[in-house]
Parts: C-alpha cells; sequence; structure tokens
C-alpha cells in the first residue's frame, strides 16, 4: 500500500510551481513572517481517507519548519467532522500550501472511498477491483495509490511494463491475416519473461483462442453475465479473467458471481468525485 | 478561448512519459513499423467538445508523421456518435498515443460540459458562471482553458496573480487587531496597479467593510440567496459581487437572481466526470 | 517585499550550474576540503542593499555547512565600507560561491539603489515609481523584488497575469476597423473578474475613449507634462494614469507634479549598474 | 564568432515562460489566430548589433509560422533608424514574442557596442580587452558572445575550465605557509595538460614568483601604469600578462601602452547599458 | 526489436549537453558555416552493428540539415571495414556529433556484438539468454535494446516493473519467521495481475517451496551443472527457471543443457567491450 | 582527486528515476515500513577503490535516514573480502539503493583498476597517462574522477573547453587550401588566453609545423616507438606531446620510453570491466 517518496515529490512541486509560482501575493502582504498557526484538515464528509503523506510533503516543500501530524492513517474509514491531520508552524506557509494539499487529498480520497465502494459491492467474492489507465494525467502514481489504499488492486502502470493486445491491436493484424494465437505467439517471443500478456476478448470463441496461445490474462470487454459465465467456464482456469466496460456499483456484483478474476472500473479514476475535505485555522 | 501552445506541451509529454516511458510494449511487438492506419474520435455520448489542439499535440509529440484532422471546433455541442476528429498515418502512433488523447479530452470535455449545463441554468442573467483554483495539479491552464470552452469565466490562475484575503488570512488578522479594512489597506500597498483585491466575507457587514476600504471584488461565502440579495443591495455597484460556496445546478438559478455578478463553482474542475469518447480504428 | 523561495533557487541552481558545473578546478586543486574561512561581504560604494536572502541560497547550495549571517536587511541603505553580511564554513565553499553570490547581489542591490533614486526625485508626491517587463531573461522576480526593495512598485509579471493593450495591439485592431472602445470591450468579455485591463495611449482623445470604456488604468506614452496635465484633467479619476517613455532622473519630479498616479521607468532593470560589492576572507 | 544554438535554445525558452506563461492575455483577446502581419526591428540609436540569431530563435519559439529575415549580419555598426531585422507572420506570434526579443537583443547590443568602445580605446596597440565571470546568471554564454561580437576576447567561462589562482586562495593558502610557487606546481599537478593556469598578482614581485614557478598568465591587480610596465619589464614574455581593475574607456589606453598582453572590463556585462531598439508593425 | 524514440532523445540531449556544452570551439574557430561534407561511419572490427536510430538521432539533434543514411539495420553482422551509414550535410555539425555518435553506437555495438556471442554458445538449445539491472546508469533502455538486437531477451526493467524476491529480501524476512512460502503470497496480494513474481533460490529446496508457494519464475543462483538439473527435475515445468551467477562463454552450454528456461548474465552490459567503429571524411 | 556534489547528484538522481522509479515493488510488498538493517560492501576481487561518495550520495536519495559509512577512502588498493564501506538504517532503503549503488561503484572502481595499472606500466617514466572523451554519455564527471582515483590525468572534458585540431578538420581545411599553421593562427585569433590548442599529427613534419604554429600541445596519432622518438627529438620542448592510438598494457611501456609527455588510452573508460563488488546485509 506504500507510495514512492520521489512519486510525491514531482507531483507536489509541479503543483506548486504552477499554484503559488512567484509567491502567495496575499500572504506576503498580509501575513508577517514570524506570525505562527495552527489548522486542522478536517473531513467535511465522510469517505476513505488517501494522501496524508502527501499533505506533509506540500508542507514541507512550502516551508521546512511546518510540522505535520498525521491523526490517521491512509486507508482509515473517517466520518464527518473527524481530523484527520494538524499543521502547525510559519502562518505564511499553512495559508500558502492549504489550496495544494487539499486538492491532492481530496482527489486521492475521493477515489480511495469510491474504489472502497465498489470493493464492498463485490462483498466476499473473490473478483478484485482493478483500476485501469484511465488515470490523471500526470497524477498516475497516486491515484493507483489511492486505489490500493481503498482495497482495490492495480492494472498495468503504463504500455511500458506488460503486454495488453486490444481490440485495435487485434482488428490491424486481422487486416494482415494474423489471428489471436499468431498475436500472442509473437507477444511472447518480444516479451522477456518478466512481461505478462492479456489479450481482449470481445467473445468467448476469441477467449479461448488466446487461452489457447498462452495468454495470461483475458479481458473479456462488455460481456454480460451470461457471456461471462460461458467465459469462465470454457477457459476453465488456464487464463486469468478481467470483466470490463461499463461495470457500475450497480452491475459490479452480478458480475463478480460469475467467477472472473478481476473486475476493472474506469471510473474509479477517470470519474471520481474530490472529497469534501477543509483546513480550519485554530 | 485560446490555449498557449506552451501549456498543451508540458503536459502532453508528462503524459507520455508517463504512460508510454520507454515504449509501449505491445505494439512495437505487434505492429510493423510500416503499417499505417485511420482512426475517428467518436461521442459516445453528447457534450461540449473541448481539448482538439491537446489531441493533435498528442499525435504530433508521439510520431510527427500522423495527421491529425478536427471535424469541429472546441466549444461545438456534439451529440453521441458524432465524429470530432481524425487520425491518420503510422498504425503504431495512433494505438501509443490512443489513452493519452483520450484522457485528456475526454476530462477536458467533461470539464466544458458540466460549465455549459452551469451557463444554462443562468440563462439569460447578467451573472457570469466562474471557475476557481480545486483543479487538477498539474492540469491548471488545460481545465481552466475548458472553462472558457464551457461558457464560464476563469478566477485568477494561482497564488500570484491577484490578492484573494480569505477567512483565514482574516482570522489570522484580526487575532493581532487588524481588522478588513486594515487588511484591504495593506494588500493596497503592497500590490502593483494591475493587481486586483477580492475579499471573502462572511457577512453583510463584512462586505460593507471591504467595499468600504476599496476592495475590487468581494466573494460572498456560503450565503443564503435573502442574505446575497441584502449585500448586492447594501454594496450598491461600489465593488463587484462573487457568490461562492456550495452552488449546485439546482440552486444557481436562484443565486444568480439575487444580482450577484459572478458566481464560483468548484465542482467544474474538481468534481466533472470523464465524457465518454472513444477511439475507432477504420 | 517577500520574495519566494522557489524563485530564488531556481536562479541560484542555473547560476551555480553555469559557473561552477563539474566543479572548481582551483579550488579542489589548492584547498584542502577541511580549511575553514571567514568572509565579509562588504560595500565598495554607499547604495541600497537588496539580496542577503539570495546571498545565504547560493552558498547554502554551494555547501550546507556554510553559515551566512545578514548584518542588515535588505532595503538597507549602507555606506562604502559597510559589512553587509558574513560567511563562515568551509573554505572551498566560500571561495566557489563568491562569484554568483556576488554577481547576483551586485544586480540586485544596482537596481534597488537606482529605483531609491527615482522614488526620491519624486519626494513627497503621490505618483509611485513602476519598473516594465524589460527586466533580464531569466531573473524577472528577483529584479522585481529589488525594485520593491528600492521603494518602487511592481507593473504585471507578464503577459499571462494582466492585460495591456498597446499600441501595437491598436493598429492591429484598427486595420480591421476596431477602436479603441470596442477593443477595451473584448478584453472585458476574455478577461475574469481579477484581471485588470490597461491601454497605452498617445493621445488625450486615446486616453478619454480608453477610460470611456472603462480601462482600469492608462499608460500615457511619450507625453510632455502639458499633455500629461491634460490627461489629468479629463480623466478625472475615472481610470488610473500612467505615466512612460524615456523618463529620468532628471524629468521625473516634473512628470510626477503632473498629477499622474504612476510613472514607469525601465531603466531600473535594463539599464541599472551594478553596485560595488566585495567579498573579503578575513 | 558563433554561438551554440542549445545556448541560445535554453536562453529563450526560460525567457518565454517567464514573460508569457500560460498565454498572452491581451493578444489571445484581441488578435483573431488568422491575423498576419509585419514588422521591423529598428535601431532607435547607433550601436554594434549583436543577437539576431537569439531574436530567429525567440520568434520561432514563439510561432514556427514566423519567418524572420535578418537585414544585417552581427557586429554590424548600425546607426539610428537602421532595419536590422524583419519580421513576417501571424500578428499573435510578432506581439506575443516582442518583449522577449527585445530584452535580449537590446541587452546583447549594448555589450557589443560597450566592448567595440573598449576596443576602439585600444586602438593598434596589442593588448586584447578579455570580459570576466562578472556576467548576468543564466546569460553568459550570451554575454560572452556578444564581446565576441564586439571585438572582445573571452576569459575563461566558468570555474570548471581553467584554474585562476585569486588573492582569497593565496591568502588562505599563505596561512597555511604554501607561497605563490608551491600554489602553482600544485595546481600543474593536478590539472590535466589542457587547462591553463592563471595567477593573481598584486606586485612585480608576486608576478615574477608565478611565472618563476610556471603560471601561463599573470593577473596583475590594480596596478598602476608604472607597476603594470615594470611587470611586463620583469616577465620579459615568460607568461602572458593581463591587467585587471578598474579599468574604463578613459583609462584603458594607458594600460595597454604598459605592454600588457590582455586588459579585462567587468564593467563589458555587469554594467552595460541596453541598446535602444524597438519593434515596429508596419 | 523497436527503441522509443522518446528513450533515444533523451540520452542524446543529455550526451551532447555534456561533449558539446556552450559550443565546439575548435569547429566554430576552423570551420566556415558554410563547409558541407559527408563522412562513411565504418567498421574497424568485425561485429553486430547496433544503434543506427541513435546515430541518426545524435546528427539531427547536432544539426537538423544532417542527412543520415543507414546502410545496414541494426542486427547486420558486418565486418571489418563494413560501411554502416553515412552522414552528409554541414560540416561543421559532422565534426561537432561524431563523438557522442561514435560512443554511443560504440557500446551498443559492443554489447550486441557480446549478446550474440552468448546465443551462439547456446545454439540450438532452448534457453534464452537474459540481461540484468548491471547496465549503465542513464542508459538502460539502450542497452537492454542492445541486448535484444543481439539476440538476447530482457529481464525486468526496473525495481518498479515486476517482483524478484531476492537473497536479503529472504533473510530479512527470515528474521522476522517468515518464510519464502509466506513471502510468495505476501507479493501476489500486493501484485496486481500484470506483475510477475520471481524468487531467488540458492538450493533445489528453495526453489521447490517457491514453486509450491506460485511463484512465476525462479531464479537459480550459482548452481553448478547437476543441481541445476535436479531442480529442472523437481520444479517439473510447474515455474519457469532461470539460471544466474558467474556464467561465461566457457560455460553458458553446459548450463542450457541442464534445461533451464532462461540464462542470465550481466557480464552482457556490466562489463561489454566497445566495439571499434570510425567516422570517415570523405 | 575531488569531485564536484552537483556532478554526483545528477547522476544519482536519474539512475534512481531508471531503476527505482514509481517504486520498488518487491521491497514494498515485503519489508516492512519500521524494519531495520545493515550492510557491508565487500570487494569481491582486488582493485583501486573509486566512487564512496557516489554511494553516499545514493543511499542518501533513496532514504535520508540511511547512514553511509566509509571504511578506506577513494584511491585504497583493497583486496578482495575488504569491506570498503558499511550501510545502516531503514532497510527498504538498503534493498531499493543497493543495484544503482553497485552499478556506480562497480563502474567507477573499475575504472581506477585499470587506470592504475597502466600508470603501474609506465613506472618511473615521466609519461603521464591521459583520458579522452570516450565515455560513457552521461557519467563524464564520474568516470574522469575514476581516472584521476587511478592515478591518470584528464585531457579536455569536452569540445566546450579547449580547442583539439583533429585530422578531420585539418582534411577539410586542407580541401580549401588551408595548412596546419593556418589553423593554429586561426584557432589562437578566436581562442581567449585560458583556452590551450593542441594539433593531431600524424607525421613527424606535421607534428613540426603544428610547433612552429605555436601549438600548445601535439597528438602523435598511431606513430610507432621510432617515430615518436623522432617527433620528440624534432619538437625539442617547444610543445607537449601526447602519443595516442591503441596503446595497450603491453606496449604503454616502450611508448613512455620515447619521451612522450603524455600518452592518452580511451580504452581507459571505453572498455573499462565493472570491478566485482558485492553488498551483504549483516
Amino acid at each position: 500500500m506504500d507510495l514512492s517518496p520521489e512519486a510525491i515529490r514531482e507531483v507536489v512541486e509541479r503543483a506548486l510551481s504552477e499554484d503559488v509560482g512567484r509567491g502567495d501575493l496575499t500572504t506576503l502582504a498580509l501575513i508577517p513572517a514570524e506570525a505562527r498557526a495552527e489548522a486542522r484538515m478536517v473531513m467535511r464528509e465522510a469517505g476513505v481517507v488517501a494522501g496524508l503523506p502527501v499533505l506533509a510533503a506540500v508542507f514541507a516543500a512550502v516551508d521546512p519548519a511546518l510540522v505535520v501530524t498525521a491523526r490517521v492513517a491512509d486507508g482509515t474509514v473517517a466520518g464527518a467532522g473527524a481530523v484527520i491531520a494538524e499543521v502547525a508552524g510559519p502562518a505564511r506557509g499553512i495559508l500558502t500550501g492549504e489550496r495544494v494539499a487539499l486538492n491532492l487529498v481530496q482527489r486521492l480520497s475521493g477515489i480511495a472511498t469510491l474504489t472502497a465502494r465498489y470493493v464492498a459491492a463485490v462483498g466476499d467474492l473473490p473478483a478484485r477491483v482493478l483500476d485501469t489507465r484511465k488515470t490523471t494525467p500526470g497524477l498516475r502514481a497516486l491515484e493507483k495509490y489511492a486505489v490500493r489504499v481503498g482495497g482495490g488492486t492495480n492494472h498495468r502502470f503504463g504500455l511500458h511494463d506488460a503486454i495488453l493486445i486490444k481490440d485495435n491491436h487485434l482488428a490491424l493484424l486481422a487486416a494482415q491475416g494474423v489471428g489471436v494465437g499468431d498475436a500472442v505467439r509473437r507477444a511472447q517471443a518480444a516479451a522477456g519473461p518478466m512481461v505478462r500478456i492479456e489479450v481482449e476478448a470481445d467473445t468467448v470463441a476469441q477467449a479461448r483462442a488466446a487461452a489457447d496461445a498462452g495468454a495470461n490474462l483475458i479481458l473479456l470487454d462488455n460481456m454480460a453475465p451470461d457471456e461471462l459465465r460461458a467465459a469462465v467456464a470454457t477457459i476453465g482456469g488456464r487464463a486469468k479473467l478481467e470483466a470490463s466496460g461499463g461495470i457500475t456499483l450497480e452491475t459490479i456484483c452480478a458480475v463478480a458471481e460469475t467467477g472472473v478474476d478481476y473486475i476493472s472500473v474506469g471510473a474509479l479514476t477517470h470519474s471520481a468525485r474530490a472529497l469534501d475535505i477543509g483546513l480550519d485555522i485554530v
């Protein structure tokens, strides 16, 4: 569930550069350098907290003299009104870092909260909830971390670390007379031993062809529960199965009941609402 | 309504670096370098299109040999099924750039579409819909552009280009015996002639004090319509007035009817849902 | 009068990279790593000190073990021979950072000193002395800080944070049949509530047209005192007025006497002479 | 006299990022994307032109569709009113790039012009005019180019490419009982065959000691012409000699007459006035 | 076998910045800007060519007017004296880019040539030759490409894209009472479906425990052929097996004969000799 | 023998970004954040140690809580089994930084060790062993430091800090009727006083021409000992002489005996084998 400090630092520097730039005109004009303050980060609605290490990094980057104390750990389900962290030190730094800190923690907590709802909807069924590459450009590592915090599992991180033969690849190969099986074998020949191969399938027949060729994972795209069930039966454990496409909080349980191993949900990252969290000066 | 090429380039490079990194394993393994393809970007739901210059920049960065042709202009209201752009050239580049292009255009179009709904809800009333600093870290310039495309107006871009004396500033100043009027005067003394000064007010009395001190704009925070109306009457045009705080599609019209000049809505950027747009190889 | 640490850091890193690069050959060859030294930064001529936070940042970047102690604050008028700061610690670091530290402090103090002379020339008149965008590429934030240290006021920071409709804009618009009034209205429609609009005027008539259209500030370009006085009378406080163009220490008082609100002087930054300051090992 | 394209690009990108940032609000609001214009860069006072390749790079970076045509070459002595370059293409790009282009060309031409005056003052005497490391942080490569354009010669580029044993080094070494001769020998042992060694000398005796030890160049600091003459006689060509310290246009000829090989002038870069050059839309 | 243009560009820019910096003093001093030349890249010894796309990128970065024509494709076995590429255009660019181009192509060809020798030593046996993370810092993507060009297969690209539980991990876990099986299960719980898990084993028993727990790949560290054979028999295809540790050209065939799936050789990248290749002006 | 901290930092950041990226999956999955460990860096073969400051920088960048203690100094000849450094602190950081630390220290120690062998082969003869620009792209400053650690001397650092007129320059100049002497004089006119000029000579006659024209150093390319001896006699100390081209451990002594001042060996950096060094958890 951990997050690399380097991934945090890069996002924080960019966000501060964008929001603060050459300086916080208001704070520099009004608040003396020696003024000190304390603030509490408070949940304005209930949800899963995610991003406290980012919070700490924001204020440390604004002013190393600020002390951030987390009151809960990432992954905590906190109710409205709960204090999740405190910041103390030079007042200027608190005011200047507030918006960037909130923007990040609200977004990550929003993703973790939505993920947790999907995970809860799956209940005790073994299927795991996956994210996708439909993340905010520049924030992928953080958003995928928030998915983990919410109980989800990460799919690949980018085009560079796993092979996923999608419909568009298959269409282009088909035009050259290359079928699914040959596609998988080409991929195996090119990939090293640490690279997994997944194939997108629109039909059970395609899924079988992919499994026959040795795909590690098969993405079953936009299949109804009956079709998913047929795929599970046909593949019989030879490859892992991922259901994908338009799955919602209402439908995920029925999908999980089909016996697929994974269910991927783009909405976890592309459409999560920011959680309402505030920073109150005390 | 325009967007600086530099702002686009930085976001596109970072997004490609994150998603593609050392290379698109799948495409490099399967698709020959000389294969060519065409693809259409198609609306899967209706909405306001935003981000076509970004789309062009993504594919140009992936492979300068790709030709992107916009079929509509940003700001167009397009229905489900509408083709908004076409890409033609080396197949590898289309496949490799697809996800980054979609992630950006879907997000920007989602913001423009939501903004347009807020603007429509205001109708013929003079109030203008404003965005906030609650944007995605690293994407502020693009997201504020999408707000403009949707008919909204941009508030300040960061802490560096305007003065907004918020509740937390006032609280800290009050603890030192400095009131609203003095705060405004301090800000005027520090600011150059091109910097505007806005003050957040929780009550009509505070708003009046700010206007008396010469604030250019007053943010009326979380006021009910009656209170807003009282503020409008009290200020009488001496400063521009901005209503802010929890305003929704359902309540914005009532807020606009109070006579405020601006209504700011954080949800435009922090909670817009990505618009469903796809890329189909033809 | 404050300066963002981030703005300092970027300039300091670039300057050290340029001057020191892979290492200070002389110092590495001659001075043992364990040698310690103390040095004093001494005014070789009188002037207004500016840039001591930059000085501290330079030596901290060269070697965090160096201790910099400011003996005066930025803005102090120091006489020839005055010690303005001391540096103590590893001798190598002092020798390696010396030139970059001096280059920056000399330049900033030069700007502050020149600004202070212009401000003094205005005397008790209400007009404020403004800088321009004629700054050294890469050093704008620091140079505008030095202007503030010298008692001046900052005009806009770049093309991105305020609107200034200049003669070239007006000429191009005129060729399309667009006059000053329409230009201002177009700008108002595009700008958000936190963006001020200034218009350059060559004649009193133009100034009046701009004021009529609602410009916040009018730049009176290259006008003689009589013409400035006429503009002041004509505008009658409806907009702020800025005199600009070839104003010198000899002429600024006469300009200020016309009643304009601001007087901008490009020479503050584009032609300030470096102040003579030295670093003496003790 | 040439300048690396890479050195130009870095400065231009930084300058545009600083001045234009997320966009030129005025131009985007007022000038249509399809408007075209032509502009002439005109000397407002006479001087030596320097920086035309930088000019071209600025406009190319703003908009590759802009065409820049140099009317003279760098190094040309141009009179007031002379057109030195023309720019044609999209009007927006001309307006947006104008200030950065002028800031750079004015500064570089100012340095070239001042250098040319020093070189002219030396006349037919063999001494060459040198620059120093007293350059603007971030602009060293460009400013040293401008010195060459003006007829001057470059001293070292940084602490990394040559050895100059200065007074502060000698003072620290003296405290450890190490004299000039040993210092030179230590430097020779550390330096490779492509690194030259210069020693600062305050007296003729020190200069002789340095030459005896094999220094390639000796910096004669703040010596009067008689002392310089004595040094020239004493060294007798065993090392090159550089006069330095407070040399002005009035005194440089007397210094050159002493027979020194080089005369270094910090003012060439740290205190050159920007040359007045304008950009006129036609 | 392909290489991402982005990976090339970053290395090329850094290499040119390091070698050329502010300019190629010799070439700028001696060769006129308008001089043109042609050059041939010639093998001075036989080997496998790798890096021609990098060659093209170097000269394009130095001067876009240079035309690079590859005479063979990467992967070609070329004899001494063979011309593998030609460069034509401005003479300055050829001279300035020569060393960086050679440094990269010589290194990559050296790696490809050494890899090909290891692959040849394995002969018709099914074992594939793997690289490791023992690459040159900053050049990993290029060096792993060269391994592929030489017929080798890539192991993981970094700590971020696959799990390899090494002896040091196991030792730390053992100190906490956690065995191999539990380690694998912890890793499976943390990893998403696209991440493979490899375990290092020093004994056949450890290898069996790892396979029992579901490891995808087992690294058999420093085992003699007999032990490797025993591991192959014991695992029986339940996991892929990688032999590693001190394998040379002399011993690799015997290792391959044991039936392992992969043989990793750090020397491919950490100790390959640069291939002798020259650039001759014609 | 010292190395700039800045040069280290840049390499270390790039190497960690490449190898660790968004995180060390294995270590994050298996090792608790609070686990602590100690490790020893141990020589697995004898050699000259180089790179301990880099080692410290790697672990500091991974986790500032790690304490690195060097047990020897760079330049020490250490036998197999010797402990050269220790690392203690959070176990995660040790595991995550291990490979990057080893890759760098192994490479630098390999270069230092090979250099020391060449220097030893020269014995008491006065010739000094030089490196070349045949370094690993991106690692030049570190590799040249390792050469110094091994007792070698650095040639120039890049095209930017010294003039070396090579065969290709001379060939192009010859085609324009410009001979060696004129080439040297052109170079002298362009170069400042701190830039040395070396000329490559294929024959004794060329060497003499270069010396006559005032070259500081002459590179005698691929000459047999007799020819080198003739060159030494002919030049008679008027310029320094550097033998270059295919010199090996077997031939270097014979070359040194000819009386040349320097012998350059590209193999020091382009073909040094990594020294075998390990990191053992204790």
